[in-house]
């Protein structure tokens, strides 16, 4: 039986809104069992929680992503049973739902034996979760800038220093991604603007030349971070927390409410530091301090299904 | 007689408005002469219309940086002669006016035998200049990523590779910075900046990590060239002949006319191309095939000066 690790991703990183994914080795491990008839079986087990998820299938989002695959390379469906074990916090910024698609798409591919160039990957990637950066860092791995062109996406990635950790403090309330666009304003100041594209440009010299005393100011952002962070309660408090005790940058992870931290020294008490700021708010909050992953699950099923 | 270099400058480079500027290798000469009185004797002189350019002394920003340092330094002022051989065209979208205002810096510098910090020389620039991205890539040269942070200005410097060339083709037919902020919509949209934040970020990767074939893509711009376009005939053309010639990357220099290319082959072909298209629109323009200028005033100022 394959399995399938697609890793969290953190997108909008910092000043990278829309732009920027990071794909991390927190993993949601998929478990695929062809079937000899043409049904689709699927279970999700929340690993955090020690619980099953029910989800209709009609908005399961991995059988959604299997079909399409099946549609796209024009062949019959091949029925399977799935069993995603979830070990990413559902619904908290960590890109589940990418996880889930990608999740989907590869295991369409295992099973048909046939894997799509990566582009078209990408593409059919895109169609169901609408933007690129969690879709694409889940699967090429890295740090993904992520970009239109034409009717299309691409990306270059960048590998990131494995000296590095990444705090992930999961505070135990969900957003939903639908309602946190609507509190963004319609327009933007060029001023806003410019401030995320000087940022944005600096994360990235940061991340390739690896001059992390950078992010402090490179994670900042204007263009979503301030309106979304209304809707977490002791947010700049626990960004202030990270700083005290020494991380790099610190930024809302995805549209929130996670809250991720870089740093080389120190993971624990950092940690332990920010989630003391969401304990003193009555926030129970979950901390994971995990690694860049550069791997590209697309290169994996490359070299599997070829 | 001291004679100090400034470098011509290409800001808003590509996507990357208000925040990018690149250092030429074409420069205006301020040759200085220390006088016993407290005048200010300025010659300016165009030499590429072999021409002097008789500018007031309270419009004349040589001259009204030269003042501003010294009363920053809190010291009597100290006469001089200052005659500027201006190489860069004027008010054609390659820092002519940033220029004159380091060039008054930099001669107050060696005169009185002061030279403040960076940072301060660069609050002092922007104070006159308004935007960072040319004084500071005029100062410190290389590519730079300019933000500003608290209420100062800071940048990060990327050295460009010496194999590179920027063509710069000149129309016969000037812009002035003031109107061209006009052109520009009030606010913009999200997607607008999207793709700014994309390409800004994907411009940094493609000059750290010297892959120029990125910069077709990378040096798009939606917040300002779009509308400036507008004022300069045959601009699309021009950009078109410059690709369809082989160049990696085009596009406004400055807020314009001046239009800039970058290759590192086949530079008086591109050079060419671009300047018959113009041609076929009736206007003149003049051609410069330079290479980024990674050298620092500022260094070798604090070399001169202690």
């Amino acid at each position: 039986m394959p399995q399938l690790k697609v890793p969290a991703t953190s997108a909008n990183l910092g000043p990278g809104y829309d732009t920027l994914g990071l794909a991390l080795t927190l993993y949601n491990n998929f478990k695929i069992t062809r079937r000899n008839d043409q049904q689709l079986k699927l279970k999700i087990i929340d690993k955090n929680n020690k619980q099953e998820i029910k989800i209709a299938d009609s908005e399961n989002l991995v059988a959604l992503a299997y079909q399409k695959y099946f549609e796209f390379i024009e062949e019959d469906l091949i029925g399977v049973e799935i069993i995603e074990e979830m070990y990413t916090p559902l619904a908290r910024g960590l890109g589940s739902s990418s996880s889930a698609i990608i999740g989907g798409l590869a295991a369409a591919a295992v099973v048909s034996e046939t894997l799509i160039s990566e582009a078209e990957f990408i593409q059919l990637a895109v169609e169901l979760e609408k933007h690129p950066d969690n879709v694409v860092s889940a699967l090429v791995g890295g740090l993904t800038i992520n970009f239109n062109c034409s009717d299309s996406y691409d990306y270059y990635k960048i590998n990131v220093e494995q000296g590095l950790d990444f705090i992930l403090v999961v505070p135990d309330f969900e957003l939903k991604t639908e309602n946190l666009r609507q509190v963004l304003p319609g327009k933007i100041d060029y001023a806003a603007a410019i401030s995320n594209l000087s940022r944005v440009s600096l994360l990235t010299a940061a991340f390739i030349n690896k001059e992390y005393q950078l992010l402090k100011i490179a994670m900042e952002d204007q263009l979503h971070q301030p309106f979304r962070k209304k809707l977490i309660k002791g947010f700049d408090q626990v960004l202030n927390a990270a700083y005290d005790s020494g991380a790099y940058g610190a930024a809302l992870s995805g549209a929130g409410p996670t809250i991720l931290a870089c740093t080389d020294h120190n993971s624990e008490l950092i940690a332990e530091k920010m989630k003391n700021v969401f304990n003193s708010y009555s926030i129970n909050s979950a901390v994971y301090i995990v690694k860049a992953c550069n791997q590209s699950l697309y290169q994996n099923l490359k070299e599997e299904i070829s």
